[in-house]
């Protein structure tokens, strides 16, 4: 199933596609999807980023192939860091250049919804606490991210974590391949066989961190080929099997 | 007026302290504090959070004393990070020392909750976007915060955030004494006087990276004298004019 989030009579509303078309759900999906009333062409909904999260959890270096191209040992641990839900952003909405920034990347990932509460999750039991996967960009203001050392600033900013278009339910991570495009151009694109930690590594690993909430959202590091953006450009992170994410780069309103 | 949140018929409420009474109140008290049925007296009443924000925003060393201590420069912009909101704690809860780690310290911070949403907020519009204020606790994994490099895993286990025992809507930053107590004894105590970057600051600086909403909790760093936390002690964060924020340390249930 290709759950969304979208707008319905100006308010937000889970759905369902199927085929061209979404139709909308009774509350939110995690436990159990139910049909509600309504149906709209999939061209004419405004979509919202899939997931309300109460937080958004990313891996740092984690493909083997960027550890690689970076000249980086392969880390033994994850490293982990947030954006805020501020920094959301729906498909085809437009990531805003901030004012001041000299430099801001794409990095495309294979990001994870959970759909279960957990804590010290076992292994075995983490594909029960996943709901599905979508897309995700982790949007970076690298000059930032070099110069506070700590990352938080650089990926905070409002619009840096573009995520959907949709989440898929029925995917098979180990067979991800992941890929971005600048301006229709193919920069990045490798495979979950890079991974250095699995989806199920992660997810166990990060809940005995912290209880996981239906909706948290978990990604999973990006491949090699990040690269810079520039008023105007459109990025795209693809996932077979998912879908393409797809946003312009804007600059700051003058203000 | 001292804001708490409180569970009442195992409903989370909001209400308003006045002497050893809590009353209840009707909705949240961000854009009016509007009174509803109920009262009880202050000692039964189950305290929580006294806010639920969408995300926690600490600032790094912010204090001149601090830095002196460490023997570090005084930095020129803030570092920031997030707290996950699944880290809060109650005043009265205990801290749950992770089962693996090797060193917790407490850190006692000034905190600010968001009352109004704002983005950009220039300096002198920034009280109109203060709700109040509150003592926090910025429990930290040391082992684990210099082992990663990132400061988020290291500060991020559930009950690593408490904060209360309730937000003080009226208290003036600048006279602010943050003081520490372990097991009775005390171990920190500045002043604003001593901040690098005032709340003032702070705030607009924020919010010119990421949207600022009610409920949102800004902790505005540490004064000297940090130091461990073990199971059975007891830790104090007080500041005069709002109150004593208190909890015990556990050791992780075993499993």
């Amino acid at each position: 199933m290709r759950i969304v989030r979208y707008l319905r009579q100006r308010q937000a509303c889970w759905g369902i596609v199927e085929g061209n078309s979404v139709s909308a759900l009774c509350g939110d999906p995690y436990a159990r999807v139910k049909r509600g009333a309504g149906t709209m062409p999939l061209a004419s909904a405004r979509l919202l980023p899939p997931a309300a999260p109460g937080k958004i959890i990313l891996a740092g270096l984690n493909y083997k192939d960027h550890a690689r191209e970076l000249g980086m040992p392969i880390p033994r641990e994850p490293v982990i860091f947030l954006k805020p839900p501020t920094a959301l952003l729906a498909h085809e909405a437009n990531i805003v250049y901030p004012a001041g920034v000299k430099r801001v990347d794409y990095e495309a990932e294979l990001a994870l919804v959970i759909g279960k509460p957990g804590r010290n999750i076992r292994k075995k039991d983490v594909s029960k606490h996943i709901f599905g996967y979508t897309c995700l960009n982790d949007v970076t203001a690298r000059d930032l991210q070099k110069k506070d050392g700590q990352w938080t600033r650089a990926k905070s900013f409002d619009t840096f974590c573009p995520v959907g278009p949709w989440i898929e339910t029925e995917f098979n991570p180990d067979q991800a391949v992941i890929r971005s495009f600048l301006n229709g151009k193919q920069k990045q694109c490798s495979t979950a066989a890079q991974f250095i930690f699995s989806v199920t590594f992660l997810v166990s690993w990060i809940s005995r961190v912290m209880t996981l909430l239906p909706g948290d959202i978990i990604s999973t590091g990006t491949p090699p080929g990040v690269g810079k953006l520039k008023p105007g450009d459109t990025v795209a992170v693809a996932i077979d099997g998912i879908g393409v994410l797809r946003n312009r780069v804007s600059a700051a309103p003058f203000r």
